[in-house]
């Protein structure tokens, strides 16, 4: 995408649609996919924390990421999140991605323990890599330790890179510390580091990183295109001004309440279906009072 | 078992034996199995988070409680952990339990997000119970904070045990604090409160609680069991007192290293059998000097 980095550029961490029964509504989701490539995503990061992944069986995240590629997104385009707790079903999600042309994806370390150490993290990271046995495969690894109870430190970090070059090519750095990223991006350069917040894109990809997945891309993935797009233009500082604010204005008010139920609620409000208002347990739907309010906000947004 | 909780007794949350190609060996687990209710268990709390049940694939789980059944224990003798971060699998795991005559199980919460709301969780395990649809079914709470980020507060477990009656018949308590157990004692005095720690068997059966599901009941079941049985005997005082401290004895040590793997160890020490010293990553077996250490204390113990 820029030369540099195996991924590169905006990738939307998109959410996932439910049908009233609870199930995912794949045609939705298809139309949701088809939607942010218009707007500009280089790619779709599904099935990842904003996608409440964790939340559906190996066999709905099977079909949620079939129906993406029968929606006619390319397989390069699809980056899904395939870690779970347990090594023997990354191993078969990743299988799974591998076998429909899906090289990319997104991997949590295995989350049920905490304070493992960081030699039980490369262990199933590496074991996870040899199980796939697919030299197909590009790692994204997944630092969101405030959901997953599991930092990635830089020492692990160092060393996956080091020895699955080619395969851990980058990380989702989701704990929103920029130093963090740019330490990462200092010692390994062409690495994929990419921002799991969105007003850190800018900052990120003016210290050489390579991008962005995150939530609010499913509202305002033109606005973080445009970003990506302009970086380097000095004449264009304005504009990547106002599509900074406009991002900023949408993130904020996706923390009104519940962060993934509230950006869902935003894509219901912009396609009018329900089915985007609606989230698995133990995540909960805005109630009336709160769509209300939100509704009113997001009426007033740039 | 006491005639007035649902589930009562020693329990053991049993731990996993895997073969050098990690694979978990059902054959020297149902071996441990029958060990353990020989030792004087009430049952065996299987799949749990000693048994690294959240490392196992879904087939993997359904072999392995099969495997204690085709050990000739009983089926309500067994308690299995169904919990996991998808509905749909704790559905699954759960009716599994049920399809072999298992009708006792704990339950873990949904444990990919945290900070979630007590409705979140309420939603969650009614949904699970309702779509597990078995009547028979008995449910086991399982409050692990620590592990899980999901603490189960007391509100919200007033609110289940009152809506699923003869169903959430108890909760196991692994988060150490005696004066939480208590209180809930006080709250729904014929809930089966079931202490996560050892050293909380004695005080929590003097306050009403019901029984224990602990790692060191691996080692050290007979103990428990004496203490379960001779609670109220006065002249056993000493008795009592003596089976208290080869218990703490035995958990101190546990805990030198880190304690699943120290655990396996122990019982790798008193069978000879390599399969336990194995961990699932990313928890790590111990090293050499550790092992070293621990059998040279573990000889000692009394």
């Amino acid at each position: 995408m820029d030369g540099k980095h195996v991924v590169a550029g905006v990738y939307c961490a998109a959410a996932t649609p439910l049908q009233a029964n609870g199930d995912p509504d794949l045609a939705l989701f298809a139309d949701h996919c088809r939607h942010l490539i218009d707007q500009g995503c280089h790619g779709i990061a599904l099935l990842g924390t904003t996608g409440e992944a964790n939340s559906f069986s190996q066999n709905e995240r099977r079909a949620i990421l079939e129906s993406a590629l029968a929606a006619g997104i390319a397989p390069d385009r699809l980056m899904p999140g395939t870690g779970v707790a347990a090594i023997p079903e990354t191993v078969a999600l990743t299988r799974h991605a591998l076998s429909l042309g899906v090289t990319k994806v997104v991997m949590l370390p295995p989350f049920y323990y905490n304070g493992v150490s960081d030699e039980g993290l490369y262990a199933a990271y590496s074991q996870i890599i040899e199980k796939t046995g697919d030299d197909r495969l590009k790692v994204i690894l997944y630092h969101i330790p405030q959901v997953s109870g599991i930092p990635l430190s830089m020492p692990l970090v160092k060393r996956l890179a080091a020895a699955f070059p080619g395969t851990v090519v980058g990380i989702k750095d989701s704990a929103g510390d920029l130093a963090n990223m740019q330490a990462i991006v200092k010692e390994l350069p062409h690495f994929s580091v990419l921002a799991g917040a969105d007003p850190l894109l800018l900052p990120l990809l003016q210290s050489g990183g390579a991008g962005c997945i995150t939530a609010t891309s499913n509202l305002v993935a033109n606005s973080l295109r445009f970003i990506f797009d302009h970086v380097w233009d000095a004449e264009r500082a304005a504009e990547i001004e106002a599509a900074q604010a406009r991002i900023n204005a949408y993130r904020t008010l996706s923390n009104a309440y519940v962060q993934i139920p509230t950006v869902k609620a935003m894509i219901a409000l912009r396609t009018g279906e329900e089915a985007w208002f609606r989230t698995r347990a133990p995540l909960l739907p805005l109630n009336e009072s709160e769509r209300a309010d939100l509704a009113a906000k997001f009426a007033a947004l740039p």
